[in-house]
């Protein structure tokens, strides 16, 4: 079994947590700002000095390629994203991208002679932090948006104060658009790996150090909304009253009592709500709130959706409506990749569990292209999107070490 | 019996439903705005007419007189506000000022006998729209208000997209602040009488014309905060959550399952929810809300608290926290004058009720410094602060005739 360098894994770790550093752990790095320019600039320095290729495609995305000694085959790619929402961490996405660049310094310095050529790459703006949807350029050139749509993208400047511009406008001033001939593509790539923090507690909880990854969960995301009456909270007697807040309370209580009867690992999050017109003097008359339910089963997902349209069309006088917002179907990983992952990991000796991912990641689009997989790596308490969010040196390299052996098992086939 | 003009009451409240017209059956008349200083200009135009001496005081609160026979007699006042809310109604103060007018122009055109001076009142900044507290300017008078504090009170100026300024810069830019002197006073005045409207269902529901009304009900105003765990909404299990909005939830179905336990006049509200970080794929870790309480006997409303105070420490793993945000003891309007009101009314042959107000008004700040009391007249479906606010004109012109034959009882006193 090869290992990697763990200095070097630390090194890299503590060198990219410089770029947007808020100085207190955690870093605010939006995609194509100056902070995420050091920090691909960073990349391009480290991937030249072992003789790396570099070319960006028209969203920006970033490759840098050494080559194999087998003629004319396709690539095997491994990598990440480099950007993080506001006060993230130094983690999340760039563990990917250092994987894959200490997988190809590791191979250069320890000459480990590879037939296919190896790409690290870096997705632009996978959080979508000033310019939504999140996963933008994976999707792009896998086919799930449209270029022209996230190009008029508009969002907030990174630099303080500064006006809006569109994400087209950003991605032309950044100096990375390439060319649309450099996009990763089933031609060219055989493989696509992604090493990324969990993102949850449940390697930590379940002492395991590795999480093999079969897939990505499928989801449906709801609006469901109370109409009710706006009446002064001063002369409404109880009885005449149509809280639309009370009767949103009532709803998401239901909602838990119903779910909570699902299979253990269903997932189901109200986190947004908003209320009109949010006076304390004001009973309110509209309520409206998001719900997100997440499953591995697409039939255990389907009957929780029916679960949610049996909602009572009333609750405390108030109007019961939903509708969706968006869904996505379950991800299977290529079940092959998923094997070499599981198998590199017992060979190291590593503590594991196959399990599936909750949050989207850039390695679902592209497993709609080519054979496509991901490791997990545990992630402190759980937390992430956060200054707090830390996975251990010891984690990390060995997150690496999977995806240096995985990579070159995959060399071989 | 004495009756007043209904044309001259219809006319007035269709003039001053011009000033600040939305063009849609409603005002917008922020307090020295513009809109309300064409308002006040009409309010002078017509006293002048009927040959009133106006005055303000500091605080720009107007004052009409018209003279009695009887010598040195201390003045019997009678007004509301002139000033709304955002896209409010027509009648909401107004309608107050329009019965002052109107009891004054009776009494002139009429050559109805009065040993009392007569002074129909507006009271500024009573909805405290633009600049906060609601009912600024009787509070200051009553001394419930430090005025340094009220005149540093910051708002964004009525003029759309004009930058902000204090209630100090506004009153000064006005033209109206004048001598405190002129402030009403317990030496120069022996009563306050104020028409206001319902804002509530109750004497529609109950087929009354006129609401006697003996008080303004006590209130405590707390906040109640759930503190969980912000985490991801894809990667953290159900068991693992500590998730503030469904822990708000549960609390304020619990305090409705314990208030509900009450005696059916009590009011309850949660209108104000704040949640951190709402986003959707987030668990959310603080949720904050308003609860706004109200009766009139002080031992139910010391009862509902001590229910509030034994909310459980913690809802589904989140701690439970509350505070006082402001309350107010109950205020009991001049016994003698509630039934002189009384014995008008059904002098008159107006079907009538009892009642306390559940909102706050002008007169319970003056009720500290003199005899005062209310006049209710209904609000069709409840409504208030809104475009469809209204009372028909048979309701208010009753109204305006209690109003006239209660203050000419008191002038007999």
């Amino acid at each position: 079994m090869y290992q990697c360098s763990k200095d070097r894994v630390k090194d890299k770790i503590e060198t990219f947590s410089r770029f947007g550093s808020t100085g207190n752990r955690g870093i605010t790095r939006f995609s194509l700002s100056k902070e995420a320019i050091a920090a691909r600039n960073e990349f391009t320095k480290r991937m030249v000095a072992i003789g790396a290729e570099i070319v960006t495609d028209d969203m920006a995305n970033m490759y840098a390629t050494i080559a194999g000694f087998g003629a004319g085959l396709p690539r095997i790619a491994l990598g990440s994203h480099a950007d993080s929402v506001r006060n993230g961490g130094n983690y999340d996405g760039i563990l990917g991208v250092i994987t894959a660049m200490e997988v190809l310094e590791t191979v250069v310095s320890e000459k480990i002679p590879h037939r296919h050529p190896l790409t690290a790459v870096i997705w632009t703006n996978e959080e979508g932090s000033l310019y939504p949807p999140a996963m933008m350029s994976s999707g792009v050139i896998c086919g799930k948006f449209d270029k022209a749509a996230v190009l008029a993208s508009k969002g907030v400047s990174a630099e303080a104060g500064s006006s809006e511009m569109t994400f087209g406008e950003a991605l032309a001033a950044s100096g990375f658009a390439g060319d649309e001939k450099n996009r990763l593509n089933p031609q060219d790539y055989c493989a696509m790996l992604e090493l990324h923090i969990e993102q949850g507690p449940v390697l930590e909880a379940e002492k395991k150090q590795i999480g093999v990854v079969d897939g990505v969960v499928g989801m449906f995301n709801y609006r469901i909304k109370t109409r009710g009456q706006a009446d002064h909270a001063g002369t409404t007697p109880m009885s005449f009253r149509k809280d639309a807040l009370l009767a949103a309370a009532s709803a998401i209580k239901w909602i838990h009592a119903e779910l909570d009867t699902f299979p253990q690992d269903i997932v189901y999050t109200t986190g947004e709500i908003k209320l009109h017109p949010n006076v304390h003097t004001v009973i309110p008359d509209d309520v409206d709130f998001s719900l997100d339910v997440r499953h591995w089963d697409p039939a255990v997902l389907a009957q929780a959706l029916e679960t949610i349209k049996s909602i009572p069309k009333e609750f405390d006088n108030c109007a019961v409506t939903y509708k969706e917002a968006w869904s996505r179907a379950r991800c299977e990983f290529n079940k092959e990749l998923v094997g070499l992952v599981e198998k590199n990991t017992r060979a190291l000796g590593y503590s594991y569990m196959i399990m599936h991912s909750g949050p989207g990641h850039d390695a679902q689009y592209v497993s709609g292209m080519l054979p496509t997989t991901m490791i997990f790596v545990p992630s402190k308490d759980g937390r992430s999107h956060c200054e707090e969010e830390f996975t251990t040196l010891d984690e990390a390299w060995a997150g690496v070490n999977v995806a240096l052996n995985t990579a070159l098992d995959i060399d071989k086939k």
